[in-house]
């Protein structure tokens, strides 16, 4: 069982930075960044709304700090649908972002030294957000169908006591996979036999391309905090993100929230709460970046296919923003990256997405792509550009 | 010298949300609240500046952890100006609020244990953050010219070492004191003497009512990270705050914020430099927002006067939101706060302020009125109904 003390915030912060440098170059086709398409932001929609929210004064009044009543209220009435069972406006609080959720719970859950099960790859926002509250980070690897639980049970038949389980369970981050319902339902039980939390980081779950992905694991159980965030779907700029969950937890993360920056934004919650609420005009909008975005990861998929076949295996693409494979070949994908930049293309390397040192070398072969923020032709032009890079590394 | 174990969250916890309750209710004239006046947020020209902003779809991405450099550029000059020295870009950090600041600046600058600084009474946000990152907090007692520092120099000869010192350094809250030149020019002598950090809070200082105060803290020494907002001036939805200093603090705060929250608003904070650029709108701006604070001020001060005459002691008000006085007659001001409620009228006593059991007892007969959010007739209602209220307890 290797319990890996967590080593991703020094990785991020050299390998982001580095990234986001080379992202500002204008010759760069970057499939790097982890940002949704701005031109598939509703901004004219949102912009006439702000103006009807804004005319009322007490829009731009401080606000609860647990979140608008009527975004909540919104909120609350979408788990109650999503999750089979009633949901109240006490399990919702509202964040700045789905990271003050995690960078939250994070806190009101861990006691340093805790551990805390993620996945391999992890997201780097959550593992940093769970090393500052002092986690032990242990990783659970990825399949094509989710976190492996029969990996997380042989930890746990050893031993192996979690405070937390971290799961991007729907078109994970950067790994692409879909955690199947066989294994929501497992992972559910297994919190409640064990008794750790599941925080279960879902920002990307509306972005299904032909079939929406099974129930949440938080239908499954009451051990489970659910994130979810405005910023893939609207826009990220309104700083929207909640999470809903067990009432106690909620009432900690709020009181914490009170000293971290005492409230949200009134203005673009009540925004939200509109634009959400608005049902007819949420599914179109959100039919066209389904469409959208499935068009581009297709372009990308198909293009690297033709330009790399069985050297490069690429994980299915059902959603989301990300495209994540391995070469076959041995290539380095952080060696592989200087190349790549010399070629006028970027992307992530999994290492970027390691536990730790020997989990890095695992990752060593792997790389994600961001379909995103590219039109399909962009996407070739990329491919076009890595399999250039490829070839001379 | 007092080295009290702060149990600032705890009193917060019950007093704050306790006044929250009765602000809610209608019949209530509420004098309690640390609100800014609504009727004087530029809310239609905020608006305006908004959907201009907005039209740019860049607007809605995300952004740098540090915050807009437009809004840098536009804080580093202002700052520069203010301080008459030059200030750079990368001393800048822009903060979700500017509770946002000292909640990272406490988990930046504090160890667990540390002693930190604070004015008795303390701005219960400031106490909050600092308690959060395990602060043990010592109170320094306010005079009508701030922070005693003769009282801190006994403190520093007798041997403490702090690592932090907190002011408000102008329009206290609550306590309405503006520190004095000698006094700021020695609070940063003793900073750079006994190697501590000074964290200025300054939200309020440019709603002087008859001239502006001294220069800041700031302007005498590099150990100072000036704090402030534009929540107090243009908007609290905009959720825009900053902190200005030392480079190697600002990198820290900007790493953590990372893991906090991601980023702010681009939006918000393009609006914000918009508007902090227009000169002269926010001159005028800030001239209406003064003089309509000014008057609210006299009117309470005023009635209060005649209804009480010396059996209330009150702080000069010479700008920010706050009057804060003193009963002379033994009056305990949580008592008489049940009293005032069922006479229609909030304030906050002077024990929700304290820094410890011993310190609430200092603060027993003072209380915390705000004169923002009411009209001059309405002032003066609420000062006949407290004197109803103080008559019959």
């Amino acid at each position: 069982m290797p319990t890996l003390s967590c080593r991703i915030a020094d990785l991020r912060g050299s390998a982001i930075r580095d990234l986001l440098s080379l992202t500002a170059r204008p010759e760069i086709l970057s499939l790097a960044g982890g940002l949704p398409a701005l031109e598939l932001v509703p901004h004219e929609r949102i912009s006439t709304v702000l103006a009807e929210v804004g005319a009322d004064p007490r829009a731009w009044q401080y606000g609860e700090t647990a979140g608008a009543g009527l975004l909540r209220e919104v909120l609350a009435a979408r788990e109650t649908a999503r999750l089979g069972r009633a949901v109240g406006v006490d399990e919702i609080v509202v964040t700045h972002g789905s990271q003050q959720a995690l960078s939250l719970l994070a806190q009101v859950l861990v006691d340093p030294g805790d551990p805390v099960i993620v996945e391999s790859p992890v997201y780097p926002g959550a593992a940093g957000a769970f090393a500052a509250a002092g986690a032990t980070l242990v990783g659970v690897p990825l399949d094509g169908d989710g976190m492996q639980t029969e990996i997380l049970e042989e930890y746990l038949a050893e031993g192996l006591r979690p405070r937390v389980l971290h799961t991007v369970s729907t078109f994970h981050n950067p790994g692409g996979a879909v955690l199947a319902a066989p294994r929501r339902r497992r992972l559910a039980e297994l919190a409640e036999r064990y008794d750790f939390w599941i925080v279960e980081d879902d920002p990307y779950g509306d972005l299904w391309f032909d079939s929406p992905p099974p129930d949440p694991v938080a239908a499954h159980s009451t051990r489970v905090l659910r994130l979810s965030s405005a910023s893939k779907t609207l826009a990220p700029a309104l700083r929207v993100g909640w999470l809903h969950g067990d009432r106690a937890v909620c009432a900690g993360v709020e009181r914490l929230k009170q000293s971290a920056d005492l409230c949200g934004s009134t203005l673009t919650q009540l925004v939200c709460a509109r634009l959400l609420a608005d049902g007819r005009w949420f599914d179109a909008h959100l039919g066209r970046v389904r469409r959208d975005y499935a068009a581009r990861a297709d372009a990308l998929v198909a293009a690297l296919r033709a330009r790399f076949g069985d050297a490069l295996w690429l994980e299915p693409v059902r959603g989301g923003m990300f495209a994540w494979g391995r070469f076959g070949d041995g290539t380095d994908t952080d060696r592989l990256l200087r190349t790549a930049v010399e070629h006028g293309v970027a992307f992530v390397p999994g290492s970027a997405f390691a536990v730790g040192e020997e989990d890095a070398a695992q990752l060593r072969s792997s790389l994600r792509l961001s379909f995103a923020t590219c039109l399909p032709d962009t996407l070739v032009e990329a491919a076009d550009r890595l399999a250039l890079a490829h070839a001379q590394s």
